[in-house]
């Protein structure tokens, strides 16, 4: 079970990819009920299907006889075959007596064994069966989230039926037939999870490290409930997070079930501390409160919990609801961009014309193979002084004193716009909008005696976020610290879901009083559960052992070998800066953009769609080996994009996503050694196959 | 380690209660590598901390070597100890040889066995120290769900430090000094978990089957995306909520990550029903739309989030935030509660008039002893011909002509209102509410095509569905169905958070369309997560042999005795009539009401809050060992009621509720051989006591 394979690791680690049928051997012993039970757990802990457990009739201890009831429960058949005879002296007698042992336990389709036999044979079938159902049950019985259901189909290949998962691939059940697929035939096959499971997986699907933390939070408490009391996993990962995106900062941890509430969360702490700095807004529940509106810029996403969404720009009408309601002003946000082998800056039409107007040149970085440019565009600290940065900083002031909504917080995806396009937002932009929201509204009013009086300044980090792009906290990048910040998605390692809602002691004191209603009466029922919070300890341990680890360093020097102002808030890429290069240069690609996990890649297709196969087959002659699943209209359904890859076809021109896990632990090999990142576009064989 | 006691439960579970320090003995032989680092995952699995593992320093297998780095990265370290010595011939011999052995491993202060308890010392003293140190760094580093933090302090036993949990106590640490415990001077405390954890709990904490389902899930998926994709757990647990609560009239299931999210999923599914019946009111995102309403009852509480907040009515003003804004009409309910051994019906002050100027008595039930009238006043179906029933359905169709906005969606909390203050709505009420709707406007009209076109109706069993009040849902006592409704909290069974939402065909045709923004736009990241749905089978599945064992029938029985107009609909309480009935004649007791596993008691205090240590202390007389946590104002906090008991004192009087895991399984007994819930009351030993 646990015995050590060549590769360090233990056996049910090891073959765990194989995902194959199991049958228990159980020990007949003294003490074989103990480790027969022990070796059935630990085969569950790794999603190991124990289809029958089969061990010896040994009469005096009759492990057999408690087993099999021990089993009943856990539907798993127990089979007790006789015990082979004891030795005989004379090799002959001895061999002679041990064949007729085997001829009497195996040729009878009586016997115990045939039993086994047709039990494997019945449970693989049913497994079978099973999956052959599930697209036809799943398209009559679920409602998935984000899915226009007339496009589906329940015919095999149109549903994914997921198996199982392992490191950054799914097994997937029923596309046997895919075209241009070299394992034709086989019936699970291993895919590329192309957006990391809506960028959920931190260490790979299935981490046995991650998935005995959950154990062990389950065992020791279950759920404990969370107001006034405290447990050791809630605690510790607070104080890691203080210590760690909070650190210099943040004094607080709130905690909820996801991104989504973890905004809203985040959007109550702004709102009141705001109120309570400003007393002449009313009070919550008055009118007033429920107009105050935020900052942000057009393209945000906080999540689909009415608040979340009250927070940003409805935009073209495409994703709103009844009860959506914009409360805000959104910024058309100029954004980075890799075309043809060179980094620029796309400026939305006003501030193209106000900069045109001030005499300011593009600023485009050429981006020379990967050295150094990334790092230019990113030197926030640097740009400051720019021309283009006094261009923003006149635009936000003129703007803001236009607005004639009441601003109570300036809400912001640091870096990435992820769910709304992948926009890479220039990091100057989003620096000096908050640079000049707080010095229009200073942090802390003296006349207030230490209350909060300005306008909160919220990271949405839910996407950005511990090391997604490469660093724990993008504030490092930015140069600036938020008032409140949400994090979730990666923290508890693509296992639960989980959000932490970071917030400075001015916001946490606004909360403070002599009443219960001037507290946060926010509070879902599984708040701070101990599994989540167990396993978001172990992740960011993880994460902290693969930060310092040679192969990340390695793949860090291959973005920052140039350029390197402030080695803390260098930017780097997991993607290789060849192939970003290349795949920038490719004709049917209209531009990329890449940092951390993510690669996102514009294909033009002149706003039609209709080139999109002819663009998608250009990235399949560079290895790409694609799967098209996402896309709407459902026209490009069967192409080639994995599974859960992003793809916008609003606003054209297109958008492909790719997001990793972190690699070093994702299995295959570091990024440093696999520096050719279109082997990783390549799916990865190992699942499935053998 | 596994070896079958007794009980019949193997030793880990047997012994966890205790949750003893741990020294695992490993094994040195030829495969024990394997069955060490297995029985490690077991005693994981159920909680239990491996301060160290030792075994023999056996040199040809050599064991220890790959187990020592082995359990470096979890933080266990490894001691090997000299093999004993080969038996010798001589009896005398071999004792003195033997006894050296001993000697030599045990004696000198640098040999290893020193070192063993050497660690076992120093790990127990920084467990006790980081237990002593949990309150303070909570105080200032946690901020928590609906607490005002000005009344939390400090000091040990203000905040309540949850070291462990089991079944329905917690394992409680620092609180030594307890006035009036017995168990002073114990570092740890047993204390029952008076909400079940914000009424999460089913099978009680730390449950070793749901604890291998989460970890059966981890190992095979990790979590793995949904759109567009199936896997097993989530679509085996949309079929058993098609086949259970959604029986008869739902077709398909929606995931969401909590009860609050689950129910802005189920008002999107409302209100985009309604405007597409209506498309007079206008598009999604339009004016009309954002100012659609709901309708209601006063009291009801559906989750934290803002869409869920502007379901409730905003009530006396407490539970509101800045952007709450509340769209509806919520009726003030009558309600059921039980006065000196009667149930009779509150009815407000415009139901009582009404019914008055019509000649209608208040139609009191006489509850006698436990007997049959619980069930009369639940026999919704028989009394729809009532006169009551007549004034309920004038005052809601009076009120519903008067009413000026917009309706689209009625949302209700059958049976009980918990949040909002454990108030028994009479189900009559309810049920005629539902009927009125219903009759004004035709579910299907014909001219639609099929579409829908009425008032959707959501039920939010959120707290009272999957079986909390005895029923896995409270349609089968109301005798309706509804068209959207909710589950959360127990339907995974207190160990992660996981929603589902219900939905007829019809309210999903209304997203099925040509283009992706008629579907249903919302989607959390964890949808569908493998855990929680194989954990909620798991639960359902355990629910299921609970609900057919003789422990049910009987508790069951104790209340049915009488009338059972509808075997199916009957309802009944896990707290025994007899404890029920002598409650509700104290005198400090106003009124009682229990159904399925909740009990809830308010306390007459005059409205002034001075008597409520009185009334607690006669509670007390009556064997309830009762530990006050959770009041506002602060004076009560060191009183005598367990942790996470919800206390309401507003409005007065206070309301003490209790809600109970699903007892057979929660370890002493069935109800059935505990009748006497006084003996609940007082906290069960067992914990951290031998």
């Amino acid at each position: 079970m646990h015995s050590p394979t060549l590769s360090g690791s233990t056996q049910l680690d090891a073959y765990r990819p194989l995902f194959l049928p199991t049958l228990l051997i159980g020990d007949s012993r003294l003490g074989g009920i103990s480790s027969t039970i022990s070796a059935y757990e630990s085969l569950s802990l790794r999603g190991y299907i124990v289809d029958a457990l089969l061990l010896f009739r040994e009469d005096y201890y009759q492990n057999w006889e408690y087993l099999t009831s021990y089993f009943v429960e856990k539907g798993v058949p127990v089979v007790a075959i006789p015990p082979p005879p004891a030795r005989l002296p004379s090799n002959e007698e001895d061999m002679f007596n041990l064949e007729s042992y085997y001829k009497g336990i195996s040729e009878s389709k009586s016997s115990e064994l045939s039993e086994v036999i047709a039990q494997l044979t019945k449970r693989h079938k049913s497994r079978l069966d099973e999956l052959d159902s599930m697209p036809s049950r799943t398209h009559t019985q679920i409602w998935w989230p984000f899915v226009q259901h007339s496009f589906m189909h329940p015919n095999p290949g149109s549903i994914a039926v997921i198996d199982s998962a392992h490191k950054d691939h799914f097994s997937i059940y029923g596309d046997h037939h895919a075209p241009g697929s070299d394992d034709a035939g086989l019936l699970l096959r291993s895919q590329f999870d192309g957006s990391a499971s809506w960028w959920t997986q931190t260490l790979g699907h299935s981490n046995p490290t991650l998935t005995l933390a959950a154990a062990r939070a389950a065992g020791r408490y279950g759920h404990v409930l969370f107001p006034q009391s405290t447990h050791l996993p809630a605690l510790s990962l607070a104080e890691t997070l203080l210590a760690g995106p909070g650190k210099g900062w943040a004094s607080r941890v709130f905690y909820s079930d996801n991104g989504s509430t973890g905004m809203e969360v985040a959007l109550k702490m702004a709102l009141r501390a705001f109120t309570r700095g400003h007393p002449a807004e009313g009070k919550p529940g008055g009118d007033r409160a429920k107009k105050l509106g935020v900052l942000g810029l057009k393209g945000s996403y906080h999540g689909d919990t009415i608040g979340a969404m009250n927070a940003c720009d409805a935009g073209d009408g495409v994703y709103t609801c009844e009860w959506h309601d914009s409360k805000g002003f959104w910024f058309d946000p100029p954004s980075l961009v890799i075309r043809d082998g060179r980094i620029s800056i796309d400026l939305p039409q006003a501030l193209r014309e106000l900069a045109s107007r001030g005499g300011v040149s593009e600023e485009g970085f050429v981006w020379t193979g990967a050295k150094g440019s990334l790092n230019a565009a990113y030197d926030v600290g640097g740009r400051l002084g720019t021309a283009l940065a006094q261009v923003y900083r006149e635009f936000i002031e003129h703007s803001l004193d236009n607005i004639k909504i009441e601003i109570a917080a300036l809400v912001l995806e640091p870096l990435v716009m992820g769910a709304g396009g992948m926009v890479f937002v220039d990091p100057l932009f989003q620096r000096v909008l908050i640079d000049v929201v707080r010095s229009r509204s200073p942090l802390v009013k003296p006349s207030t005696q230490g209350r909060w009086s300005g306008i909160p300044v919220i990271f949405d980090e839910v996407f950005v976020g511990t090391y997604r792009m490469g660093h724990q906290t993008t504030s490092t990048v930015l140069g600036v610290h938020p008032d409140i910040a949400v994090y979730a998605k990666m923290l508890s390692g693509g296992l639960v879901p989980l959000a932490a809602t970071l917030a400075k002691e001015e916001i946490f004191e606004a909360f403070v009083g002599g009443t219960k209603d001037q507290a946060l009466l926010h509070g879902h029922s599984y708040t701070a559960y101990p599994i989540a919070c167990e396993v978001a300890n172990e992740t960011l341990k993880q994460i902290r052992m693969l930060a310092q680890s040679e192969g990340w360093k390695e793949a860090a020097s291959k973005w920052t070998g140039g350029v390197s102002p402030n080695e803390a808030a260098k930017v780097w890429s997991f993607w290789d800066p060849e192939f970003v290069d290349e795949l920038s240069r490719l004709e049917s690609v209209k531009e990329v953009m890449t940092l951390g996990c993510v690669l996102a890649i514009k294909i033009d297709d002149g706003g039609r769609g209709n080139n999109l196969q002819t663009s998608i087959r250009s990235l399949r002659e560079a290895h790409a080996f694609l799967r098209f699943k996402d896309t709407d209209p459902p026209l490009h359904r069967r192409s080639w994009v994995p599974l859960g890859t992003q793809i916008l076809t609003r606003p054209a021109p297109t958008l492909l996503v790719f997001t990793s896990v972190l690699w070093e632990t994702s299995g295959i090999s570091s990024p440093a050694s696999t520096p050719n990142v279109k082997s990783l576009l390549k799916s990865r064989r190992g699942s499935s196959r053998f």
